[in-house]
């Protein structure tokens, strides 16, 4: 196991390996690791068995392995770790790494301050070029990243960033203040969301971005890296929001029984306590029902055609708000597109419907009465009123949920359709109403 | 406005600036910009006028503006120009630029070629440490990045890869191989997925990924900053899928409407006739519907239940296969967790059901008959199936869809609905027939 694992020439493909072994094997193969390959295993955010092997090297007091850790990936293995545990790991570090890994793990989930790292380039802003370019070549090994230089003035407040590819390329004489160009440095604040991190970071192509505390004092830098795992946590969030639901916030499987039934449960309670009108609804128009039973073979296939637009309205527009590409005052070119695509829409799936009509009555397949016109036309016409407001309803709601300061993304397939259904309904009892009154009703 | 312009010391926020422009104003201020300031501009994703100010800067024949942006920004630029346009930009390029522009261009949205920069840095392996790093300082300013360095062997395939932190951290004497670890390079062909870009440079936590031709020549690289913009676009692409509908790939506001139509219209019209099914299903349960109209009064909130349990289902799924939480070999686990999950859920959906029905005839808010409890139990235990179904066909659907070499997130909440509903009819109708058969069947 050990040769093998030493063949593999880049981490995250060792960490694959570790991957398929059973826990004992792994447990085994990280005893017979020296510190640094073992540090470097731990540190991969793909490691399946991480808890485990970091609590074997707490077991077996390696101080050596805890030190080697990035710190803020450190904080986070730490989190996960049992009480005792936890407490035995903090004792085995030193002093320095004890104070700032214990701070790193009080800031909440989801903040700038639980993805930062504390080990970062920091110069007094009197120093010269070359003397810079001497501490990072002594002091590389205890930073995550040396691309970006962080320059404090006399009380310890940042002053400006710098990068190491201007370091390399300015005349080694000069001032460091020679190489700044005026602009202030972007920061956010350790309780900055980390959705705020991440916008910034692309904002301005940034490799890292500096958090600083009330005095502008740099305590930590979040880098590109853990920015990347911070989206892609982010968009499998909006999707499971957009999928009905409270976000799990803990992977599928490891989710306990309670857990998955509160977070599921309290949407689809909502939900189901939205639907209650169609019944309200249903009951409403009972006199229709009895007298044209016909009526209700289409209430399915009318009210998820609503709901289907409605949420394909929805998810268009969470991209375009998220994306930028529409701004909040765009609301009215929204609905200005939105009516002649959804009647257009709304006109071709009453066409299929109708023809379905048609050709079921005269293929005898079915009979739908002497009215099976009347009955056909009753279907286009509902379709085409219930695209459209489903089409309005689900393109309205992204930019209503920014405008009261929710997140657009907050809004969920089921609950466009759940605000369309009861509409749905009521649009094609009264399209019926009109259309078959004399005749059927 | 220039004098505004120029108070921005950061790219960013002076392209925000120039958002809030008139089209006309920034056509004015980009002509009294020097080159290096516009092609700043030109080169920041979210410039919203960059087609117009691009073309501008082509009429007026500034060539040195289209020389400083990088050459991927500029390839995507040119593209969204006219033909005549685009053709006069090339001709005022230097014949080195317009040859790689050129070749940019050839390569499909979404893959690593479209998104890669020709401008990096390559060295040949017999050079030192010290002449790499004059090497760097002489050239900078024609590279995206300095911090990947790509060093080829004598046929100019990829040998190996160093990062400027290594450089500067050597001694300069040292050859650049004696700094190679001896791990092969990792590399992309132009044609990848550029989600298989992002995916290799987080696994990898790089700066940059070679993309490689069939020699092993690098033709390119692809930067963080690109696949950050890039993950955006494809979490938002799975949002819009999710939605229901194929993805429109253009901003929302620029697609025609003919587009709309198409790519809305064809997903809702194979939805529209799976629905069909519903209509098929209610006929066959005809006579049912004729002796208890009241059944029909709880369809449509029945149904809701089962398509919402269903795509909270598969977006928990979704999100866990995307993460790689859940590997395809654990369907039977999910299945074993579905079950008792779904359950408790359907009970509980069940027994809100059964006391609104409950307490309505109690009220005498509405008259359910005699028999209201019975079909209260009707409702009661078709909700408990219904979401057992929905939520075991919704969890594994993406595994189904993953099984067949599809993309788990191209299932979308109006598919499964849509494949619940039929279902969720016949379970409806059946547990009727059980439970009230000899009183009101
Ligand atoms: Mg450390
Ligand atoms: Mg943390
Ligand atoms: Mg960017
Ligand atoms: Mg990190
Ligand atoms: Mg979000
Ligand atoms: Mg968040
Ligand atoms: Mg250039
Ligand atoms: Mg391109
Ligand atoms: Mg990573
Ligand atoms: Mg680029
Ligand atoms: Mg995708
Ligand atoms: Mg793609
Ligand atoms: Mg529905």
């Amino acid at each position: 196991i050990l040769r093998q694992f030493q063949s593999y020439g880049h981490v995250a493909d060792a960490v694959s390996y570790v991957n398929t072994l059973k826990p004992r094997e792994a447990m085994e193969l990280a005893d017979r690791l020296d510190a640094a390959s073992l540090a470097q295993l731990l540190e991969n955010t793909d490691l399946r068995c991480s808890v485990l092997l970091a609590a074997k090297v707490v077991a077996s007091g390696r101080a050596d392995v805890l030190e080697s850790i990035a710190e803020d990936r450190l904080s986070d293995l730490l989190g996960r770790l049992m009480e005792e545990e936890r407490e035995q790991a903090l004792r085995l570090l030193s002093p320095a790494s004890r104070s700032s890994v214990a701070r790193l793990m009080l800031y909440p989930e989801g903040t700038a301050g639980s993805i930062m790292t504390t080990e970062f380039v920091q110069l007094p802003q009197d120093w010269t070029v070359a003397q810079a370019l001497e501490h990072i070549r002594q002091t590389q090994h205890d930073h995550e990243t040396v691309y970006a230089i962080y320059v404090a003035d006399e009380h310890g407040s940042l002053r400006f960033v710098l990068s190491l590819r201007q370091l390399v390329c300015a005349d080694p004489a000069q001032p460091l203040t020679a190489l700044w160009n005026g602009s202030r440095p972007i920061s956010v604040g350790p309780q900055a969301d980390r959705e705020e991190v991440a916008r910034l970071i692309r904002r301005h192509n940034f490799l890292a971005l500096p958090v600083v505390d009330e005095q502008a004092q740099v305590i930590g830098i979040v880098t590109v890296d853990d920015v990347i795992d911070a989206l892609m946590e982010e968009a499998q969030e909006d999707i499971g929001r957009f999928g009905g639901g409270e976000h799990i916030g803990v992977p599928y499987l490891e989710a306990g029984f309670g857990t998955m039934i509160r977070k599921r449960g309290g949407w689809l309670a909502i939900l189901f306590l939205g639907e209650m009108l169609t019944a309200s609804a249903m009951q409403y128009y009972e006199m229709q029902l009895e007298k044209a039973v016909v009526l209700a073979m289409f209430i399915p296939l009318i009210m998820s055609s609503g709901g289907n637009s409605g949420s394909q309205a929805t998810s268009l527009l969470i991209r375009g708000l998220a994306l930028g590409e529409v701004r909040l005052r765009d609301w009215w070119r929204v609905i200005v597109r939105e009516l002649p695509t959804s009647l257009v829409l709304g006109a071709g799936l009453g066409a299929i419907g109708f023809a379905r009509i048609f050709i079921w009555q005269h293929a005898g397949f079915y009979d739908y009465g002497e009215h099976y016109l009347l009955i056909g036309a009753t279907v286009w016409l509902s379709l085409v009123g219930i695209v459209c407001f489903g089409s309005s309803i689900g393109s309205m709601l992204p930019f209503v949920l920014q405008r009261v300061g929710l997140d657009p993304a907050s809004a969920s397939a089921p609950l466009v359709a759940t605000l369309v259904d009861v509409l749905g309904l009521v649009i094609y009892f009264s399209v019926a109403a009109l259309v078959l009154s004399g005749t059927l009703l």
